[in-house]
Parts: C-alpha cells; sequence; structure tokens
C-alpha cells in the first residue's frame, strides 16, 4: 500500500508559495463558515516516528483561528483515564459541533505499536481496529467529519532522520526512540499497512501523504483540509437523507411479565435490610476489587423506579453510590453524539452508579415523542449494545431493570400521588399525556427490550404491580450479579 | 460553645411523627419550589464521629426528590484531585443554581482533623478557616444559601457509642478509628470549636446539633432545611439590594506604557528562536518538576495577543502548551458562579496552559457592556486576587500579560485586517463598537491592573506597537518567571 507513497514528490518554494496564498484564505474562510455545521471536523494525525506530524500541527495554528479548535496529544494516560473504559478519554476529547480537533495518534497510534511489537493477536488486532471504525461510523452518523492522515516516510529518508538525529545529539531518550522505531520499521509498516486497510470505510477515509519532503506534505495535509471544510461547509443546511422506515414487530415481552407475583409484608420486612446489608458488602468488595457497578433503571411512570432506587442507596454505604437521574440534555451535552452524557458519568472503578432512567431515553421517550427521527433512534439500538459492550468489557458490571406495572395499576398510583400532599411533586401533565399513548410506548420498549438484552447486559423485567416483591427482586437481582462478577 | 448543645433534649415517637407530617410536605413543595432559585442550596454535614450525618442523609433522601440533589462525601482524594489547587475539587463539586447539594465534612474537617491532631499551627488553621470562609462569602455572594450542621455527641454518648461498638465488633477498623476519635475527645472539640468560630458568618451560619438522640437531631435538621428553602424561595423574585455606586479614579497606568519601544528586524530573527527553544526546555524542566505554568493574555483588540500566543505554542512541544481561548459561557457555566469556568480548566501538574482573554473579562468587557452589574464586578477584583493566590499557592507559576497599543495603532490594524484576506476572520463590527468604548475600557483597564497587580501575580504591561518588540519581551517575560520559580 505504502508503494504510492514512495514516489519522490517534491514541491519547490515557489510553487508552495503561490499555492498558500490561495489556500491560506480558503482555509480560514471555511473554518470560519464550518463554526455553523452541525457535526465536528476530527483530524486523525498518525504515521512515521519523524514524519512531521508536530511541525504540521505548529504550521497549521498558525494559520487558523485557534478559538474553534482542540489539539490533543494523548501521550500519557492519567490515573482518572485508566480507571475507565478505553475510549472514554477519547469521548471526552470529542471537539463541539462546528469545532475541529486534530487528535494525534487517536486510537490508533498505540493499539499499531502494541501490533508491531508483536504483543496483540491477529483476532484482537482485527476486533480492536473493527472498533476504532465503529466509533468512528457512529460519530460520522451524527454529522462527524473525519480526515485520517498517514505519514509515510520511505526507509531510506527514516535512515537519514535518525542519522542526522545520531549527529545531534550522540544519545538520550529522543535518539533512543528514532533508532528503536527504525529498527523496527518493517514491523511498523506492517502492522500499520494491516490497521489502515481494517479502518479505511467511507465514513473516515484515510489519507497516506509522502512525507520526506516538508514542503510536498504539508501542502497535501493543507489542501485535503482545505477541500474536506469546503465540501461540509457547501453541504450545511441541505436535507439529511432519511432512511427507509424501518418495520418492527418486536414480541410481546413485556406482557409475558407475570404482574400477579407478590411477597407478604412480614417476609418483606424481614428480607428487605438482609439484602441491603448483603448489597452493602458486596459494594465494599467491589470497592476493593476496583469493580464498578451500574444499574439502569426503566419503566413505567409511577412503576416504582424511584422507591426501589432509594431502598438500595439507603443499604449502601454513602460513599460507595450514587444516583444520576436524566434530565433534559444541556446545550453543551446537545453539542455533541447523545451518548457523550453517558461517556460523561462513567464512574471511577470502585463505584455504584445508579441510573434513574438512562440513554434508553433515545428508543423510548425521544422515539415515541419524535425527538429523534426514525433514522437517529433506530442505529441507536446497535450504538447502544456497543456502549454497553465497551462497559462490561472494562469490567464494569452492569445491571438492567424494567420495572413493569399494568395500567390500572398506574392508575391507582396516579390518583395517589395526587391525594398525598409529599408524593404530589411526583405527577405532573406529562405523566398523564404520557399514558395516552401507553401502547406506543409499549411497542417501544418491546422493540427496545428485544433488541438491546444482549449476552453482556440482558434485561431483568421486574413484576413491579406488588412493591414489595418488586424491591426485593430488584435487589436480589443486583445482589446476584454482584456476586457473580466479584 | 458546644454546652448549649448538651442539654439532654429528646422527641418523642409521637411529637416526631407528628411533626413529620407537616414537615415532609413543606420539604418537598419548599425543594420544588427552589428550582427556581438564582443560587444553589448547599448543606454542610460536619460533627463528631459517629453523631449520625450518614443515617441523617438517608432519612433525608428518602423524603426528597433526589433529581436535583447532590450527594458528595470527599472521603477520598483522587490523583487528578491531588494534581490540582485544594479547593478545585469543591469547584467541581459544586450544585448548579436552583439545585442543592449536600456536603460531608466539606473544606472542613480536614482541616478540623489536622488541628486535632496538631498538625497545623495557630496561625495557620486560622488561615485556612478564613479561607472557607472567603469562598462561602463568595459563593454566596452569587446567590448561593448554605446551611452548616454541626453534630456534637457528649462525651457520654460518644462513650456509649463506642461501647456499643466493641461489644458488636471485638475489633476492626470502624472500632479502631472510633476508639481514636473517642480517646481525642477534647482536642476534637477544641479544635472544632475555634473552627466554627472562625468561619460563623452571616452568609453562612453554623447550627449546633445535639445529636444524643436520633430523632431529636433528624427533626432538628429537617425542620432548619425545611425554613431555609421556604425562606429562600420566598425571596425569589425580590429584587437584589444593589451596592452603593464606587467611585474608582484609577491611575493611568496604562499611558505610562512606552509605546515607542522597537525591536530591530535583525534582533528579532535571532533572538525569536532562541528564545522559543529556552521556552522549550523550561517546559520539560515544568513538566519533570510537576509545576504548572498559567498565561494569562488581556488587552486591546488587534494589539497582537493572538500572535504572540502562536510563538509560544509555536516553540514548545505541542504535548506540554495548550490555548484556552475564552468564549461566551455556556449554559453549564452560567449555572455557576462566573469563577467556575476557570476552576474547570485548571491544568494538571506539569502543564502550560495559555488563555487568551480570561477571568479579567468579569471586570473589563462584563463591566463596560454592563452584562455584570456594579456590585457584581466591584467586588470581583478581591474574587480574583483570591483566586490567583490558591493558583499560586498550589505551585502554579502565573504569568499575566496586557498587551498595549495606541488607537491609531489599533485602527492600522484593523484596516489591514479588512484588507488581508485571511485576516478577515479577525475583524468584526463589535471590534469596531468597542473602539467606540476606548475610553471606558482604558479606565477598566487602568483600575484592573491597578487592583490586581499583586505580589503574587503582578501584571506585565507590554508595549504592543511593535510586534517583534512584544513578542520578544512576552517570551523573555515568560521565560524569565519559569525559571525564577524552577
Amino acid at each position: 500500500m505504502f508503494e504510492a507513497v514512495e514516489l519522490g514528490q517534491k514541491v519547490s518554494k515557489e510553487e508552495f508559495d503561490e499555492a498558500l496564498t490561495d489556500l491560506r484564505t480558503r482555509l480560514i474562510q471555511a473554518q470560519t463558515a464550518f463554526a455553523k455545521y452541525p457535526g465536528p471536523l476530527i483530524i486523525i494525525l498518525n504515521g512515521m516516528d519523524g514524519a512531521g506530524k508536530g511541525e504540521l500541527m505548529n504550521y497549521l495554528g498558525g494559520l487558523m483561528d485557534l478559538r474553534n479548535i482542540i489539539i490533543k496529544t494523548f501521550w500519557q494516560e492519567n490515573e482518572a483515564e485508566k480507571n475507565k473504559p478505553f475510549y472514554w478519554r477519547y469521548w471526552m476529547s470529542l471537539p463541539y459541533r462546528g469545532h475541529i480537533g486534530f487528535f494525534f495518534g487517536a486510537w490508533y497510534a498505540g493499539e499499531m505499536l502494541e501490533a508491531a511489537k508483536g504483543n496483540t493477536s491477529t483476532a484482537e488486532y482485527e476486533r480492536r481496529m473493527k472498533r476504532a471504525a465503529t466509533f468512528e461510523s457512529m460519530l460520522a452518523d451524527d454529522g462527524a467529519v473525519f480526515v485520517k492522515f498517514w505519514f509515510h516516510l520511505s526507509r531510506k529518508t527514516s535512515k537519514k532522520k535518525t542519522d542526522d538525529l545520531k549527529k545531534k545529539f550522540g544519545k538520550g531518550e529522543i535518539l533512543e526512540r528514532a533508532m528503536w522505531h527504525r529498527e523496527k520499521y518493517d514491523a511498523i509498516v506492517k502492522a500499520a499497512e494491516r490497521g489502515i486497510r481494517l479502518t479505511d470505510h467511507s465514513k473516515a477515509r484515510w489519507h497516506l501523504i509522502e512525507a520526506d519532503d516538508k514542503r510536498h506534505r504539508t501542502l497535501k495535509a493543507l489542501r485535503i483540509i482545505v477541500e474536506t471544510l469546503e465540501a461540509a461547509v457547501a453541504s450545511i443546511g441541505a436535507k439529511q437523507k432519511t432512511d427507509k422506515k424501518t418495520v418492527s414487530l418486536a414480541p410481546p415481552v413485556l406482557s409475558k411479565v407475570d404482574l400477579s407475583l407478590t411477597a407478604e409484608y412480614e417476609e418483606y420486612k424481614k428480607r428487605l435490610p438482609e439484602m441491603q446489608e448483603r448489597l452493602n458488602s458486596l459494594a465494599w468488595k467491589a470497592y476493593e476489587k476496583k469493580r464498578s457497578t451500574i444499574a439502569v433503571f426503566e419503566g413505567w411512570d409511577a412503576a416504582g423506579k424511584g422507591s426501589a432506587i432509594r431502598r438500595i442507596v439507603q443499604g449502601t454505604d454513602i460513599r460507595l453510590a450514587s444516583v444520576i437521574s436524566i434530565a433534559a440534555p444541556t446545550d453543551e451535552e446537545k453539542a455533541h453524539h447523545y451518548l457523550w452524557r453517558f461517556w460523561r458519568h462513567i464512574p471511577s472503578a470502585g463505584f455504584i452508579t445508579v441510573y434513574d432512567r438512562s440513554w434508553y431515553g433515545r428508543v423510548l421517550v425521544e422515539r415515541v415523542e419524535k425527538f429523534a427521527a426514525e433514522n437517529e433512534w433506530s442505529r441507536s439500538f446497535e450504538e447502544i449494545n456497543d456502549f454497553e459492550e465497551h462497559l462490561t468489557e472494562s469490567g464494569i458490571i452492569l445491571v438492567k431493570f424494567w420495572v413493569h406495572i399494568d395500567m390500572e395499576e398506574q392508575l391507582k398510583r396516579f390518583k395517589e400521588r395526587e391525594n398525598l400532599p409529599w408524593k404530589q411533586y411526583k405527577i405532573t401533565d406529562e405523566d398523564w399525556r404520557n399514558r395516552e399513548k401507553w401502547d406506543m410506548y409499549e411497542q417501544a420498549a418491546n422493540e427496545t427490550i428485544t433488541r438491546t438484552s444482549t449476552g453482556h447486559a440482558p434485561w431483568n423485567l421486574i413484576a413491579g404491580n406488588d412493591k414489595k416483591y418488586a424491591r426485593l427482586k430488584i435487589l436480589e437481582t443486583m445482589c446476584r450479579a454482584m456476586e457473580e462478577k466479584l
């Protein structure tokens, strides 16, 4: 693959200066107009050691408006990052819509290096590269534009560069690093080629750039960036293509929940504190083992999610457990992919986080209320499954609850809420409106549960008509899930 | 002081239940209405070991709407926090306006314990307590409401509690901790009394609560919270009292800047790369020593801030330096004290952050354009001085630049920007409008520079009419500041 960029291409100073006069103006104008683009531009700078990536960045920095730019080098993983899933740091670095991010190495450099060292099996490398491509596709579906650069140095130039360094330094860290890369030239080229092939897809193309000549590589990269920006700007306001309507006939999983299940008061009184103590011990054990737990609660309004969550939190040391209630996204959150705000709150290793509603809002309320277009929510099933796989793979214990009640029980509880002064805050007009759309919500719920009940993150359907039964069942399920993994 | 809360107060179950019926409704109603309050409610839970703070929290959690509540225990300082100024974690934990935060121990518990152990000198303890009070005052000025609880246990009850623990556990960590607190009873009481006295001020009052009887302490705390919430809610919409107009006749510091200073092209060509290399070495040295550097740039539009910043960034390893350009605050930022968004971006130890405009916007553009009321911006001088003291005390090297030009030079540059296609993005109608208010900006600048040029963070006034001179001077100043501290 890299033969194509060993052509000895060179650019003279005159050519360069002439091209620049035009390009710098187009660049800054396109960047200014791009501020209105409904997605970020992510420029990935990758390539051989010494190929001039940093130099290029400095040069571009001199031409561009630094105000909407993020530059990330990812060269050091800090403690907080080590305690989170691998992609967390990349999520947290993503630029806002209309902004530009320059990512050095991004999610590639480390993986390619490990592969070049022979530390990653062929299958594992392929899996990780596919995951990178999936990540990019997901962001691209949400509007992100990608430019992925690979700066290639011929063996000859690579050799010459290290010779120059040797003369300059004689010894030292920089030289050692360069020598290592020179020795591993073939292995690095091989790993990079394979990685590039596995991750070159229509939503995020690689651009191979011959990097031996500084003016050539600078001009080439500049042209690609300018043209990408201009193309994006030209498409602002164009109608997004809408996927065809999907037909979904989900099995009626909710109707199979046995709502007649109950627990006796005596049993409840006895077992609740027992289970809470068990959960508390598990919480400490998880803390010691640095395993996080995420419990997700979805279900009908008034199904008893809130009171079940209270039983969990009350039973657990306040230092170890916290609750996140999902409200409307803030403007910072809206300026990112919808999963961003959930990545944002991923707990550090060892803690319990309970979600009162969650990322499933995308395929439930946002679907039914049409806040998300069909092509948006329908692709979210895969995105959510991927997201949860990231969580569980990083060692997080994920427990998902759907608390189910029937319409009659809901009506009873709504009325009770209206009558008890300290419960009135829980009932709003919106609850009554949602109730009228019961069938649509049920259909959405059935499809959601069917599509997102995966091996690594199955749904637990909880019969909620009897609150005592539901609470015991939830605590029991949560304890079991934790015991299994600890 | 604590004798006042050793009265043996008790509440019977009947009294408790009766009071609760009324209070729980008022609590939830007041909490719901508080969502519109223009500041957060911060409830600090402090007190003797075993006084039931966690128990109270669990109880309150059962009565309140958990959705607008943050509970923070601050029991563990993570790596990220250790690499930031002491108050960073508290800033980052602050609830939004209209939300409620329960802070266990908050900025007190650790300090009081150290004082009780005799690890803090009397003067140092006083200084830290004063700093806590200043922090609270500042937030209160911005709308925050405080309730600070100290739960007091009599020596007798404290003794009984540990005896009970001894019977229950025989040995172990919890018992050891309790025994330690029992032995140190007098020292803890003494440190707490002093700390409370030093930090009890009208904007954030302490409430001492006799904690021997569970129902008494619960009811007491509940009442105080309900009444505080109700008082806050009652004041929503009330006109804020505006401080009297301040008269400020700042000395004309800017007019003393010698704008005739220039640098020759040859000198510039030679010294710029030298200085950049020097800065780069210093950046690496600072990285090794884990010392952060913050460079702040303020000055007239077109004064050359941006191009000076480019010279800094270009000269420094891209992994070590980053630029933050201050734009309009996001809604998450607006939901906090205006300094929150600057605390948010404080670099981890070892890195350089360059601010293109900064927290000084509060006393410059926000003042002149009347985005901030006079009582808001006028108190910001002290707030900013405090903020910068936090930074420098934590080891951050802070360098502040005011880049000065005269009106004539600005006009020349504005016109040049309009004529060069790749500079047009830099000139907007707003720049022309600001220019018309030159005198008001100059007055604000003179006052700002005078009031915020402190021993720990002096201003560097840079003559900017000659760009070459300004850039060399800035790089030189920055290198010197770093050399001095490294």
